[in-house]
Formats: structure tokens, sequence, C-alpha cells
């Protein structure tokens, strides 16, 4: 059982699964070769001194694991090991160089983070809700892995086990090469003129946002998982010299833009299932405090449930465009509510 | 004094700039060279038929232009003309090929428009607080472009005024680039196995959700700007070698991905100003009806102003993470109240 866990890093992760243990009662040691980091993470999650932990969670970059492993494995001989590093292969190979460690040493990959890093940033639930993968070794204890799991548990994540090549072959596609195609394509605003940066929409906003993400986070990712990457980068490459020789020819445009569609719906939907169809619900509303109100009490007035919402401010004006993301059904009631009271509202017709 | 408007194509555009002006007690006529879009935009816009129209929208896909502009410069040889394509340069082209048209044909580009197409799909509000851009040339006359501005103004749009080099060059950076770079992102998708994808976050969705958008209208506008976006398609092939070779070294990796950061830098935040400083506060709350009334009902208490709101569900949970954005000092306001009173408030430490 989980009692006692010694934290080696008081970064983001490291610092947030800290304060979520010792939410839930358990002895938690921050620990950090940044004296000051290691003051805040202790002043955030709590002083304690611990011994012979369980558990030794490795929350550092995996390019740092050499530089603590061998003295932490001599200090707890006993303990069970983890790190929470985005990529998994090279941890395994550094796990399998110790003797005998490969049986209690549980490489992990919470999939949470924030575009802002460090202690303060740190929060208790982070991980509520959100995956994290566990890529074992076929040597891993039972034991070790229970006490990874009572881990995951604890903070509120839902465990998923892959084999370690799966995962980093996962990551690349689904985190890893969008990184790197938003940050060139924002890289390529550079020097546009402010006048035609007004006239950006969301497309271009949501295309770019990850763009803006830590740089020294990413060129440790993107350096540990380059043979996954290469080969996606290369792919995109080609598509994208397809797309430069196609540029005389419409139907072979339509043909790459058809094919992305097709792997955009891939994407899962929200709550895990397949991708759901809602209906979008653009209502004009007034900018000002009080109109959301008005809008969500009348929501549950008729018990629909909002599964997402945007909200568009128009350059130099004062209404906004609101769109209700809702069921077909919650969309039509809603509707038909919405304006038998007066509201602006501009259903999708069919 | 605009009175009477005639526009040549019921696709969404038309159909929709025919239901804004109708609501302002203009009288439109409806046309459409596929008699069942011509007759849905005559159910949904009204039927009347206009003889000497002030002005001749043609609202159809710039390759078909050369398809019916002769035919409407001879109906109406008194009219105005204006199109409303996305790519404006080859318009001015095709018009300077019409003896003393340029005088009276104003090229345009309404900064509208929804990922679904067609008649069905129209609104009277499409353009309400948007951009509408006017290319005119040197010899467009005075009267033309003042009944196209009282166009944009019935509809509630925002003219602004670019030559017709600048416009197809500025909607090539921030509108066909992140397109063409979101579609090929998506399609290296294709082949995912299921569970991989169930790992895919936010990133992922933000990156791709321009790819889900029609091929055959983004074969045309692709084509037709094809000089302006070869040019960053290169550019950005240029930038992804240098990613590819530069996989090796992670100071490298750092340097492309800060350019991509600053890139995104300057792209403006809300009301067209400069990009603000949100502060996000995350509040957890359980996933069903009225959560969120309860929560706007507080932010309308306090005269906060909720810039933004993002809601995240987990897979397999109950609970759902939203984040408001505020200014900084609406949100220490509304994190302090939510919190007074019980709310699962995670306020960004400083």
């Amino acid at each position: 059982m989980l009692q006692k866990v010694r934290i080696v890093g008081s970064g983001l992760i490291g610092t947030s699964i800290g304060l979520g243990l010792v939410q839930r009662g358990i002895s938690v040691q921050m620990v950090d070769s940044d004296s000051s980091a290691q003051a805040l993470a202790r002043d955030l999650v709590g002083g304690v001194e611990v011994t012979s932990p369980e558990l030794v969670i490795l929350a550092l970059p995996t390019s740092k694991l050499p530089l603590v492993i061998e003295g932490e494995v001599q200090l707890n001989p006993h303990s069970t090991f983890m790190d929470v590093g985005s990529v998994k292969n090279e941890v395994l190979l550094q796990v399998q160089t110790f003797s005998g460690l490969s049986t209690r040493f549980l490489p992990t990959h919470p999939m949470a983070g924030r575009e802002i890093g460090g202690a303060a940033s740190a929060r208790a639930d982070l991980f509520q809700g959100r995956s994290w993968i566990l890529t074992p070794d076929q040597e891993c204890s039972d034991e070790s892995k229970s006490l990874v799991l009572e881990l995951i548990h604890h903070l509120g994540a839902t465990p998923i086990e892959l084999p370690a090549d799966a995962h980093d072959a996962a990551v690349a596609r689904i985190s890893h090469l969008p990184q790197v195609a938003a940050s060139l394509v924002a890289k390529q605003l550079s020097g546009t003129p402010a006048e035609w940066m007004e006239l950006a929409g969301q497309g271009l906003r949501d295309t770019t946002r990850i763009a803006g993400s830590d740089e020294n986070l990413w060129k440790e990712i993107i350096y540990s998982n380059r043979a996954e990457i290469s080969e996606l980068l290369i792919n995109l490459q080609n598509d994208l010299t397809a797309m430069i020789n196609s540029l005389d020819d419409p139907s072979k445009i339509a043909e790459l833009i058809a094919a992305g569609r097709d792997g955009k719906a891939l994407i899962p939907g929200k709550h895990g299932g397949k991708a759901r169809e809602y209906s979008y619900l653009p209502i004009v509303i007034d900018d000002k405090p009080g109109q959301l109100a008005a809008i969500f009490n009348e929501c549950a007035a008729m018990e629909v449930n909002v599964e997402d919402l945007s909200i568009e401010h128009s350059p130099g004006q004062l209404s906004a465009l609101i769109t209700l993301s809702l069921s077909a059904q919650d969309a039509e009631k809603l509707s038909n509510h919405l304006t038998s009271i007066g509201w602006n509202v501009h259903p999708v017709r069919k």
C-alpha cells in the first residue's frame, strides 16, 4: 500500500503529483537539485522527510535521468521506481543498464500538462480524468505495478497499458507531429503586416494554438522521439511536395484536402467515444456581463446539456456570437424556447 | 441608394446576403443556373423579380464568373457589379477584359463562411461583425463604391479596403496556408489504430479542426491563389527540411519551436486589438445541466466579463473542467468569490 512517496523533480508534473498525493493523506518528500525549486515545491506540498518510500517518482526530463538514477537506486534499494517522461523506449533502455532494476521500474506517461511549466503552475487536479500510460517491461513485478496503479488511482487518472514502442509511435502521431506542424506554420507568420494579421480568423488561431508551447520542453521530447517523428515528418514533407506539385491541378488539390478530412474523422469525440455529431446553435448576444448567465439559466430550465461553447467577438462590435454545441434534440428544443422568449437565435436549417 | 439587388448564385454566401437584405426591406432576386438551388433560395429569401437592379452580386466560384459575366453585363447595362470570391487578383484581370466594366465592378471578399455550404446553411447574420474586404480598381467609380459600402453596412459587416495583391498575399498567409497544413497533418492520421486515437488531446483537435472543410470549395481557392500559396508552401517545406535535419540537435529544434512561438504572438486577440493576456480560471464541475448556469449567474452577480470559455470532458468521467478566460482582475475577483461559496476552483498561482 502506498504511504510514503519520494518525488525527484519539482517541476509542474512532480509538484502536481505531490499536491494530489498529500490531499489523499500520503507522505511526500519533494526533492530537486535546484534548491530554490525544491524550496518552492516544499512550501506548496509540505516539507516532510520520508525514509524507505514504497515509490520513487523521477519527475524530470528523460535526459536528466542518468544524473540521478544511480544515486536514487542506491539510496532506495527496495523502492519501486517510475518516471513520467513523454517518450518511453529510451527510458526502458536506460533502466536495462542497471542489473535487477527492470523488475521494479515502471516507465509511465501521464497525458496531462499545461502550456506553462514549473512548480508555481502545479495543480492537485492536473491528472483528474486524464489518461496515464504505463509501458512496463515484461520483467516488471506485479507488486511494483500495483503500487503505480494505486498512485494513478489516487490522482484520479485512468491507467492505460501499452508497449513502449506503441506508445512512442502513438504520441509521435497524435502529439509530436501536430506540435511541429503548428510551430512551423506559425513561423511563416513572421514579418506579416499587422493590418493583415487583423484579418486572422478562428482557423489560424486553432491551427497555431500549441505553437505557444515552451521550446525547452519540446526540444527534449522531439529529440527523444526523433526516430518516430522523423518518419512522420518525411511523410508530411512528401505530401507537402505533392501539394506544391499539384497547385495547377484542382482535382489533385481536392484529393489531398479530402484525405485530410478522412484523417480528421478518425479523431474521437468527447467522452472518449466516437466523434459525435453535435448540432450547433448560434445566438447573437450583447457583449456584456449577464448575457451568458441568462442563456445558461434557460438551458438549465429546459434541461439541455451544453457539450461545448465558443464565443466570437467581432472587431469594433459590441455584440458577440456564441455558438452552443448540443445534441440535435436539445438544440431544437432550446432554439424554439429561446426564440419564443425573444432571443436572437439562428438555428441551422436542415 | 440600394433598393433592388440581383444575386447570381444561391449558395451559402449568396443566400445569406439575400436573407440579410430582405430583412432590411430591400428587393432581392435570387438566380442560379441550378434550378433546384434557385427554387430553395427563393423559398428562403422570397421570390420577387427585379428589373434594373442598382447592384448585381456574383456569388459564385470565381472559376464560374466567365460563364455568367458577359450575359449579366448585357442584361444589366447600368448596374454596379461585385463578386464575393476568396481570391481577388484574377477577378480584376477578368473584369479588365470587358471594356468599361472596371468603373462599375468592385471585387470584394466577405471574411465569413461556415464549414458547411449551400443555401440550406444560409443565415441572415452570417456577416454580422465580420470584415468585408474591398479591392477596387483605380477606375472604380465613387457611385459604385458607395453602393457596395451601403450593402456591407446593411449586413452589419465592417468594410476594409486593400489592394488586390495585398489581399491575396494576406489570405494566403492567414487562411490558405493554415488550411493546407491542417489538411496534410490530418492526412497523416490515416491508418492510426483506434486505441491510439483515444489518446488524442486538444492539441491535435485544434491543429486539425479546419481539415474538416469541403475539398471542392478549397480546391478552387487554393488553385486560384496558387502563386501566393506556392511561395508559402515552399518556405514551409524548407523549414520542415530544417526540422528533419535538426532532429539530432536539440538546440536547433528549440530555435525552430521558438520561431513558431514568435510567429504565433503576432496573431491579434479578440476585439481586433493586440493579443491580450487573459487569465485562465479552471473550475471542475459535474457534467450535468445547471452547472454552467450556476457559474454564469455568479459571473453576472460579480459583474465579471467572460471573454471565452472552453469545456473539457474526460473519457469515462462524469466531471468536466471548464476554463474561463477573464481579465486578471476579474479572474482574481471571481476566483475568490467562487471559492468562498464552495466551488472547485483552481486558480493559476503566480
